[in-house]
């Protein structure tokens, strides 16, 4: 594996074009923390393989356009030049780009605000880096959520884009008992997937096995609490009653799944103390991902990662208790 | 009174379990700010006695087991030890043990609710401490405030929680002049008592004097600007026509009189000054009570101390001007 | 111009009285952050002549009524001399006096609000300056917004305060596609105009025009990005659909307005970077200005300038990539 990575390396640091696809790929493996190009392109695999099945290949162009949108602003806007050889202004494009087509439908005006997503997620990176850095902690997704609940919503004031999968505006009301069914173990394992593969808004367990292989090859410790966090998520959503449909479906695990990898994995260095707590974090955060479920009903539109971002900010705020 | 909690020190000094019982009795003191045992202890009588006589021993119950909880895990994360022994990790899990059984059924899941959010609740103590020591401001309750939200929201999503208390999401319309009809003087007499005892989540008059006791037992001047915050908070509301079983409830006071207390008797020096702007800082409070409890109306959930949260912090923020 | 400036600056520094009307007319010029109090004198004739051609003069009295209200409550609080003689205390104050009437009934208890809203509008001021200034950030029209919201939202929960122009909270669901029929040439022109004096919450040509005519005084450049601003909303605010009558009333338009001169007039050295910057930024205030329209229904309140807000931080916050 390091052979091959030093070997694209050398061949990046000899071709602008191929050094612009690695800003890329990284930006894409970022998405999950990875500064891995492999990792990107095997997410890169899963997302086109989730979206070709889902018969949503749009879903699949769209963060392809977003991130290259995304890297192209960078550039424009002269970020530092580490922190864009590692992809870390190409991941919240590269969400954008997902969520958008997901949930509008194809238009001529759905790709400008692809592209104009993916640009204006850079500003936002940007933006929000600033603000969190003064507590030494990341922005996370806050900058995909951030730019494209605006876009969601605006569609509602806007004709000319249709927001074909969102529902309308609700009042909230306590979910019928009988909607959260005992699940099977087949429904569990399904849920377990679904939650790696929900963090890049796929419902496919073929792409939930290559997630898990793109960060297995970057870093196991990753690869592990991603499959350990979706466990406990899956767990934790159904004893406290949620719905089946969205627990099988992974839509209560995928913002879990990001909190296990970042409070285990990624952000504090390894020891049992920090186990404990990042597990505690992502059973916390299934309770979040309800909650903002429930808060975003009058409004219509998707929590997208927000749980995750609001779960791991309130855990990793206080992380000189674990330096 | 000294000589008294000299005594107590002396065996707290001498005991691990007594100084335990002493960080979670100035946790509870904490809740008004006075970092005292006997202010604790008599705080502690007063949820008791108010949660007995309403009936729902569930409170002061869940209130106990979350301090502790939230105790635990402060010394767990190894928070500094001169906060620790003031209390200040004790009071957001203390008010997150009262607010969770006061609005749902008990039922096992409650409990291990009430442990995790006295846990969590010190987690974001930390978290929010870290965000707000950058202007030098307290975190007051937000801590509690946004924890128990979430568990409260997120309880509409799950089936194994009963929201028994909570109602369902409402549209906003204006209220009805007839429920803001004209107060007697023992209708103020009670909304300015349960005005002090609603900041425990009581209505009752008997805690609010217990509570104010054990204001007046660490700091006399915080309970007279407690209860000249509940008079000035009943009379704004009702000038203003607000609902009158809410006022005489004293549901559109316990913000304020935390901002009275706050302004006037803990974070500014004593000064002419600091008393116009502690009034008017608590007559406001009144309007953001109002105004939240209307914002929280499609989100069936309650404001708990936010009102006073952010009124204060408004008002803090601009501390070097009254140094 | 200047030597009538210089005259008129020798005059007030000979009298009390007059400096005291320069700070406020000074503080009117910030709502478009001109420290200039010609610029001043002539967006108060623009709000006199909108209120009374709209038969609605208790809204220019709300103004002046607010701003002084703001002034004094700054010196009372003895605010930074530099910042209180270039009218930085004064612009929040002036909008909440303006926005106030223009939502709620007269009353005897309406011209309460406004002074505590004049009032409490500075402290917010002072609040959010000593937040935002950690990332060398301005606040904006934060403390006009923030406190105008709660006013507002606040009128619900009274009966005493008639919010009359307020509609009740409705659920989100998509516009009517034929709300945003073709524009003719003289909804354009109407709009552009329109979004200029929507600013100061006008929906008139002339005073379009008297307001383009105090930026000019002041500032061509920024006279410049407001018109071009206001043509580049109302372009974008039709192409993606949105309500024609929303468009031609120039309430897609004012937050773009004030984007397009902050971004491209005041805050940053003029480039043709800079350009590109605020052209995007614009565009994407009128996405802002829709998705708040939608995310602010259920509440019942209206956006104010928090589009503009919300939009010039995320492009002003990345402003070290500018300098």
């Amino acid at each position: 594996m390091k052979g091959l990575l030093a070997g694209w390396e050398r061949l990046c640091a000899a071709s602008k074009i191929l050094r612009f696809v690695d800003i890329n790929l990284r930006g894409i493996g970022q998405v999950m923390f990875q500064n891995n190009p492999l990792t990107g392109l095997l997410f890169l695999a899963a997302v086109g393989w989730g979206s070709y099945v889902g018969g949503m290949p749009q879903v699949a162009i769209g963060g392809l356009l977003a991130v290259i949108a995304g890297t192209l602003t960078a550039q424009w806007l002269r970020v530092d030049a580490a922190g864009l050889a590692s992809g870390l202004y190409g991941y919240n494009a590269y969400l954008a780009g997902l969520a958008l087509p997901t949930f509008l439908a194809p238009s001529p005006l759905l790709w400008t605000y692809v592209v104009l997503g993916g640009a204006v997620s850079v500003v936002a990176t940007l933006a929000t880096a600033n603000v969190f850095k003064t507590w030494g902690v990341a922005a996370l997704t806050a900058p995909f959520v951030l730019v494209t609940w605006l876009l969601l919503l605006a569609t509602f004031a806007f004709s000319g884009i249709d927001g074909s999968a969102l529902s309308y505006g609700n009042e909230i009301s306590p979910i019928d008992p009988a909607a959260a069914n005992p699940l099977q173990v087949a429904d569990f394992v399904q849920g377990t997937l679904k939650s790696i593969s929900q963090v890049f808004l796929k419902a496919n367990v073929v792409s939930a096995f290559l997630f898990l292989a793109g960060l297995a090859v970057s870093s196991v410790a990753a690869a592990v609490f991603a499959l350990v966090g979706a466990v406990l998520a899956v767990i934790t959503a159904h004893v406290l009653g949620a719905e089946s449909t969205l627990v099988t479906g992974g839509l209560m695990g995928f913002s879990p799944v990001l909190t296990a990898v970042a409070l285990g994995a990624v952000f504090y260095p390894p020891s049992g103390r920090v186990v404990v707590y990042a597990v505690v974090g992502t059973v916390f955060t299934v309770i979040v991902q309800g909650a903002m479920n429930v808060a975003l009903t009058p409004f219509a539109i998707p929590t997208l990662t927000a749980p995750f971002v609001l779960a791991s900010w309130l855990f990793l705020l206080p992380r000189q208790h674990f330096e």
